[in-house]
């Protein structure tokens, strides 16, 4: 059976959970959520996809499972992939998808939002700065922690790596520039150069072209 | 051996591992680190402690471990409790786990740093009233969750609790009226109730008093 994965294009979150599904060769298929006309917050989305308004949602036959992470676990559960390859490594996966979660996709996904798909005079100036500000911090922690290292963790990609790229690939202006993080930026071409790869807007559907 | 964890009291993401250890009867004791003399953000504590600048760290002889999911995975894997009774309830603690650390403990934390550590003068007011909104709809979402529920997953207390609450407890003003949310009290309350519980303050070293 096709696993259903609920998302949309922009969605650096959808797109931690369709990377993986994608290289890790499953039989899935997205289904769109029209998030930028209030999708994923009706009340028959929470009630019957995810009390937290939010994708990605995946769907396996009766399993129904949200947040990036989670999804990213099942992945390895039902493939092998991507997880760590010892127990060590499997916890500094959960670590750094932690990490992700509070301190680099979250922030980096609301400062894209708010620069990009508000209206221009609705963008509150002070809070893209405050949160650009900590965003480098963010790009400064995962840069000295490329030094020297393909992974973020262990000796290939894993779930940290499908992570903490989640908005990094993106067009739109958030403040983050790959050229000023020669680690990142070499990393992120090793994610871009593996087998089956696909940039956001070529894995989901839904981009700012459709809104146009 | 005594298991050392890197904390201070102020902190209410090292209080999501402090709480656990506390709990399960594990043999602990807190290291305070003076965050607010830059604690953790020297080169050493990067070197050698945490490179992400950032408490909680666990160290259990030549096991350290960092992010506070991270640690509370490791209570569960030496007692076998607070990870959810089967694997579906696993994955819900991990779900809510996630969920915390993007939308409700991360915001949670900086709002009450802004509006409590911060000099009167340097406080962000548009910052403030922003991640307010957004604390906001997560304790809409957390509310929701509760209702009719004793617990966010299952029977008894998880992790799932233990990180939700991480600030909750603190009496410095950032927006969180507990008497606005019933279920949240309701639920606040039974984890007063659990055998053992102390308050942030009373569990780690380290308290706003100390700096008046």
């Amino acid at each position: 059976m096709t696993i259903k994965l609920y998302c949309f294009g922009e969605s650096g979150n959808a797109y931690k959970a369709a990377l993986p599904l994608q290289l890790s060769g499953l039989d899935w298929a997205p289904v769109k959520v029209d998030f930028f006309n209030g999708g994923t917050r009706t009340p028959e989305y929470r009630a019957e996809i995810n009390e937290m308004g939010e994708v990605p949602v995946l769907v396996d036959g009766g399993v129904t499972l949200t947040q990036s992470g989670v999804i990213q676990h099942y992945i390895t559960e039902k493939t092998g992939r991507f997880g760590g390859a010892t127990p060590e490594e499997a916890r500094e996966v959960l670590r750094w998808q932690f990490w992700d979660n509070h301190k680099l996709s979250s922030q980096a996904g609301m400062t894209r939002f708010l620069m990009n798909f508000l209206p221009e005079e609705k963008r509150p100036a002070e809070v893209i700065a405050f949160t650009q500000a900590r965003l480098k911090a963010a790009y400064q922690v995962l840069e000295a922690h490329l030094e020297g290292r393909d992974w973020i963790v262990g000796a290939g990609p894993t779930h940290a790596d499908f992570c903490c790229c989640g908005y990094l690939f993106y067009p739109e202006p958030f403040g983050f520039v790959r050229a000023d993080w020669p680690n990142i930026d070499r990393w992120l071409g090793s994610i871009e150069a593996l087998p089956g790869w696909k940039h956001p807007y070529d894995l989901m559907p839904g981009s700012p072209a459709d809104r146009a």
